[in-house]
């Protein structure tokens, strides 16, 4: 069964435009991955600040692997530096 | 451009299985909604009790009829009765 993540930021108010512009190579590469189904950034329609990452992934092994990419260690802690602190990560497995 | 989303429940306890149970005439009442392109009820993987509803839609009007469709005005309060205080839902717009 594919899992999916939700990954929510808080973005700091001067730096959403920064962030977006990090994302883009980042969500470019991801999609490449092997298994990566869903991988793309997405704002919150209320608050702008709010960033959030939704993604499918076969399997959670392509998940590790994909925690352990080259753009993965490259580009998410600079965009985790535009970021206030309370980042929510969730990883759900589907109920059928 | 379709709109996505997110809907997070922190489930009491005692009520996980009385709330998946009235999810599924939910999901299945509205994946025959007009403009839904997806909508599933997702497990986070750490914490059983939280049970999040990810969507995906054509657009808000379709989102709207949503809400005001007879299933979700028959079930969303029952499974509302069986959530702790914190439910979080966002509305998004992908960023292209």
């Amino acid at each position: 069964m594919t899992i999916k993540v939700v990954a929510k930021h808080y973005v700091k108010p001067e730096k959403v435009e920064d962030y977006i512009d990090l994302s883009k190579e980042l969500v470019k590469e991801t999609l490449k991955e092997e298994g990566c189904i869903e991988y793309g950034l997405y704002q919150d329609s209320e608050n702008p600040l709010i960033l959030t990452m939704i993604e499918e992934w076969e399997d959670n092994k392509c998940l590790e692997k994909h925690f352990n990419s080259e753009h993965f260690k490259k580009i998410v802690p600079l965009m985790a530096d535009l970021c206030e602190n309370e980042t929510e990560i969730n990883v759900y497995n589907k109920i059928e």
